[in-house]
């Protein structure tokens, strides 16, 4: 029997994310901020949001660990014209750029949907 | 006519925060953080997560600078048991410190009280 349609690659993973409504575009970063693939718009600096992400996210870690709040999941950043939404995903950052009103749900869907296509390969 | 609740002070905007279901405390933090005013349970370091959640916030208002998303307006670090919330209320910041299932549309709205609070003080 065929499964669904399936995410055989970084990319399409990524490919998948931009083509919610709203998002301008996706990218995965490594530890340490290393851009591994990226499907964001030429006026986006991958690897400065990367750097910026990396920080960001680090420092949640901590905030967590000290409240004692367990693994970070995912934090969303609103700002007056955007959203940055990243999450971590099988020890790698899923960095989401969007619009200010772009649907959070279906953000996640998808972004569950990636996990489990990112877990495989 | 008498007006309806006025919030008089920033403690006891705190006071109205900490009302939310699901919300273990907050805190005002200045700018360098500093911690104005807490109304954060015992085993939450004050000073400790006012240093954490200024480090994030500086560095999300960077990202969404170079995103040219405009102005930060508000963080939410998801972790497994926990939320952290954060937003710019005239020139502070107001963190939250919730748990995992805490209503957003509710923190918001309370959020918002404050921030009218906050511009008469």
């Amino acid at each position: 029997m065929m499964s669904e349609i399936q995410l055989k690659d970084p990319q399409e993973v990524l490919n998948a994310l931009r083509s919610v409504k709203g998002v301008h575009g996706a990218a995965i970063i490594e530890k340490f901020g290393l851009v591994r693939d990226s499907a964001l718009p030429g006026w986006i600096d991958a690897d400065s949001i990367a750097a910026m992400v990396t920080l960001i996210q680090k420092a949640s870690e901590r905030a967590t660990k000290e409240l004692s709040q367990g693994q970070f999941l995912r934090a969303i950043i609103e700002s007056e014209k955007g959203k940055l939404i990243f999450a971590e995903v099988v020890g790698k950052i899923v960095v989401i750029v969007a619009t200010e009103d772009v649907k959070l749900g279906i953000v996640n869907l998808k972004l569950d949907a990636a996990r489990d296509a990112l877990k495989k390969l």
